[in-house]
C-alpha cells in the first residue's frame, strides 16, 4: 500500500491556493498570470518527484513518468472559475502530485508509476475542457483560433502572454496507460447528507442544452386588448409550467432539467414583451433518457407553437454525451474505500462534467469524490474537511496500486 | 362653430417635433435642454394667441386667458418617452394652442375662453404625473425632495437646471373653469382596427401594480438532485401560468393584465434559480374588478407559498384609481364627432394613464382620441394621418364650444 503523508497533501493544496488567493477561496481563471505561476509552480512539483515536466501549447502540465513500465495517467485541472474554491480540480492534481512521490518511493511498487497532470480551462474560460480535449486530438486550431472569453479576449492572445504559444501540444499515447484516474470534490451535498466520506462515479452525466425563443408582438399594456396580444411571456411560462411536468413524468431516478436562464425583452411592466427567451438544460448518465428528454422537448415546442399566437423555436446548444466509468476501477476504488472507510461510500453519478468525460473516450477511466461542505461548489466558501482531504488521498492511492496490479 | 386651421395644427406640431428630433420621432424627456427649449416656444406661442404665459415652479407652461369669463382648461403633456414619438401628448398641447387662436378670433364665441396647458413629466422621467398633481395641490415638496430619474439625477437639480426652481407653483382654482380637456393619440389600434377616426373616451383606467418575490436556494443544476431542490424559478413560472388562467376567469370584458418583467437570480443556464421576482399589473375602469385582482392574487400567492419550497410574498407597488370622465362631456364630445365623421367614433375606455385623470378629481373632464397608426406609440415610428390630425382638432373645437355654452 502506498504510502500518503497527508500533512503535505493539505500543505500543498494550501500552497497551490496561493495563486489568486481570494478570501478563503481562489480566483485562478486559465492563463491568467496567477494560473500561469501556478503551472510552472505544478512543474517543479513533478519535477521535485522525479518526473519529467513539460507544460505544453495549451498549458496542459504533465509530469512525464518514462521510467515505470505500466503507468496510470492521473490528475484534474488546476484553474478555477472566478472567485471559486480552493480545492475543485486542484484537489485531483495535487492528489496525482502526491500518488506519484510515494509510488516512487515505495520498493513494493517497483515498475508501477503515476504521471500526473494539470489540464487547462477544464472550467470554460476559453472553451469546453480545453486542455483534456487537446490531449485526446479532439481540439482544432481553428477551434482554438475562433476561441475567445466571455469578455472578448481571443484565445491565441492569451497563449501568447502566458508564453504556451508556439509550443507543441502533447497527445495521448494510449498504450503508455492502464487508464486515467480523476478525484474531485462532489459539488453536491449527497455524500454529507448521508454521512458518506468517498463516492464512486459510476458515469458522467451527458448535458444536453437548448435556446428556446418566443417571438410575439410588442405593445403598449394598457391599450391592447388581451384578444389582440401577442404575449412572448405568457408563451415561455406555459410551456416551462407544462415542461416541468412533463419531464417530471419521464425522468430517471437522477435526471436534473432545470431553466436556469429566462429573458423577456423589453422587460418593462408596462410593455407586452414582444419576445422572451430561454435554456433548457437536463443532465443523464443516460443517453437513452437525455433522448426522449429531447423528443418530449420537441413536442412542447411544437404544440405551444400551434396553441399560441407566439411563434416557438428551439435550436440546439451543446450535448456532451454521458461517459461510463470503467467497472473494475470502480470495483477497486470501492474496495479501497471500504478498507480505510468501512460503509462509508456510496456508488454515484457525477452530475458536473469532468476531463475524465473526455478520457473516457479513449481509454480506461474512473473518479473519485470527496465530500463538499454544504454542497457548495465554484464559489469561494467552498470546502472539504482536512481528515476528508487526507482519507481521500490514501483511498486514490490504494486504489490506483490495485488498479496497477490488477491483471 | 370656432374655424380650425388644420394646416396651422400640422405645422406646429412639425415645429414641436423639432426640439428633440430623433428618426422620424422625438427624443424629449422631461427638463432636458429640449424639453426646457420646447417649454419656452410654448409660452411664446400662447403669449403669441393674446395670452398671459406663466412657466411655473415644476415646468407646467399655462396660457392664463384673464379676459373670457366662461373657461375651458384644455391641454395635455409636451414632453416624450425616451425616442418617443412627435404626438402623444404634444397633440393635445398644440390642440389646445389652436383652441386658444380660434376661440379668441371668433366674435360669435365672445365672452368664452380657452386656457390652455403643456403639463410636465406626465411620461414618469422624475415621477408620476408631477405636473398635473402639482396643479391639484397633490406634489408635496418632501415628494419633489426625495424624486430622482432612472439613472439617479435628483428632480430638485433638474429643476434648478431648467431654471424653474424657486419659482411658485400654479395651483387650480375649479371655479375658475368650466372643465378640463384633453386629446390624445389612442396609443392602440382599437380605432384603426374598426376603420373608425375619434374616440370618446368613458373613463380611464386604474392601474395596480405588485412586485412578487420567489426565495429559493441557489444551486449548481448538476449536482443538486431534483427532490432537494428549492428552485425559485419553477415557482414563479407555475404561479404565472396559473395566474394566466385565474385572471381569464374573472375579468370584465376589457380588463388588461400583463407580467411585463420577470428577473431570474443569478440567470445562468447552471444554476438552479436562488431568487425571483416578477411584476404584476392589471387595468380596469372598475375599481371592483381590479379589487377582485388583488384579492386574486394575494390567494394564488399564498397558495403557491404553501405549496411550493420556495417562499412567496408580495407587496403592493402603484395603485392609481380609475377616472370616469363626465357624461356630458362626452355626449357632446360625441354629437361632435357624429358631425365631422358620421358613424366614425366609439366610446371606449383609456388603457392607459393620462393627466386628465388627475385633474378628473377636482373638477368635469373629457378626453378625445385621434387613432394610432398600427397602434404604435411611446416609439419614435408614432405616427397618425394628417387627416386624422386635422379632424380631431376640428372635433375637439366644436366640442368645447358646444361644452363652454351648455348649461
Amino acid at each position: 500500500m502506498p504510502a500518503i503523508n497527508g500533512a503535505r497533501v493539505v500543505a500543498d493544496l494550501k500552497r497551490l491556493a496561493e495563486f489568486g488567493r481570494y478570501k478563503t477561496g481562489v480566483h485562478r481563471p486559465t492563463y491568467s498570470p496567477q494560473d500561469v505561476a501556478s503551472r510552472q509552480w505544478l512543474a517543479e512539483q513533478f519535477a521535485g518527484a522525479g518526473l519529467d515536466p513539460v507544460i505544453d501549447g495549451i498549458g496542459n502540465v504533465i509530469g512525464r513518468n518514462n521510467r515505470a513500465p505500466r503507468r496510470l495517467l492521473v490528475g484534474s485541472h488546476s484553474e478555477t472559475q472566478p472567485h471559486g474554491g480552493w480545492l475543485d480540480g486542484a484537489l485531483g492534481v495535487i492528489y496525482a502530485l502526491e500518488l506519484a512521490r510515494a509510488f516512487a518511493g515505495d520498493p513494493a511498487l517497483q515498475g508501477l508509476g503515476i504521471e500526473p497532470v494539470a489540464w487547462a480551462d477544464e472550467e470554460g474560460h476559453y472553451g469546453n475542457m480545453l486542455g483534456s480535449r487537446s490531449f485526446v486530438g479532439g481540439l482544432g486550431d481553428d477551434e482554438i483560433a475562433a476561441a475567445h472569453s466571455r469578455d472578448g479576449k481571443k484565445l491565441g492572445e492569451a497563449l501568447a502572454e502566458a508564453g504556451y504559444a508556439g509550443r507543441p501540444r502533447e497527445l495521448l499515447d494510449s498504450a503508455r496507460y492502464v487508464g486515467y484516474l480523476e478525484a474531485h470534490i462532489e459539488q453536491g451535498a449527497t455524500l454529507e447528507a448521508a454521512g458518506l466520506r468517498i463516492g464512486v462515479v459510476e458515469g458522467i452525466v451527458g448535458i444536453w442544452n437548448y435556446w428556446l425563443t418566443f417571438t410575439g408582438e410588442q405593445n403598449h399594456a394598457g391599450t391592447t386588448e388581451m384578444s389582440r396580444r401577442k404575449d412572448a411571456g405568457v408563451a415561455m411560462v406555459r410551456l416551462a409550467s407544462r415542461l416541468h411536468d412533463r419531464f417530471a413524468s419521464i425522468a430517471g431516478p437522477r435526471t436534473v432539467w432545470t431553466l436556469g436562464r429566462m429573458l423577456l425583452d423589453p422587460n418593462a411592466p408596462s410593455i407586452v414583451p414582444g419576445r422572451a427567451e430561454m435554456q433548457v438544460q437536463f443532465r443523464d448518465t443516460d443517453t437513452a433518457v437525455l433522448a426522449r428528454f429531447g423528443e418530449s422537448l420537441e413536442e412542447l415546442v411544437a404544440e405551444t407553437d400551434r396553441a399560441s399566437p407566439c411563434r416557438v423555436a428551439m435550436s440546439p446548444m451543446s450535448q456532451t454525451q454521458p461517459a461510463a466509468m470503467d467497472p473494475q476501477f470502480q470495483t477497486l476504488i470501492e474496495a479501497a474505500a471500504e478498507r480505510h472507510a468501512p460503509g462509508g461510500h456510496l456508488r454515484m453519478p457525477s452530475g458536473a462534467g469532468h476531463d475524465a468525460q473526455v478520457l473516457a473516450r479513449r481509454m480506461r477511466s474512473a473518479m473519485l469524490f470527496v465530500p463538499s461542505r454544504n454542497g457548495i461548489s465554484h464559489h469561494w466558501s467552498e470546502d472539504t474537511s482536512e481528515e476528508d482531504i487526507m482519507l481521500g488521498a490514501q483511498v486514490f492511492a490504494d486504489a490506483a496500486a490495485a488498479i496497477l496490479t490488477a491483471e
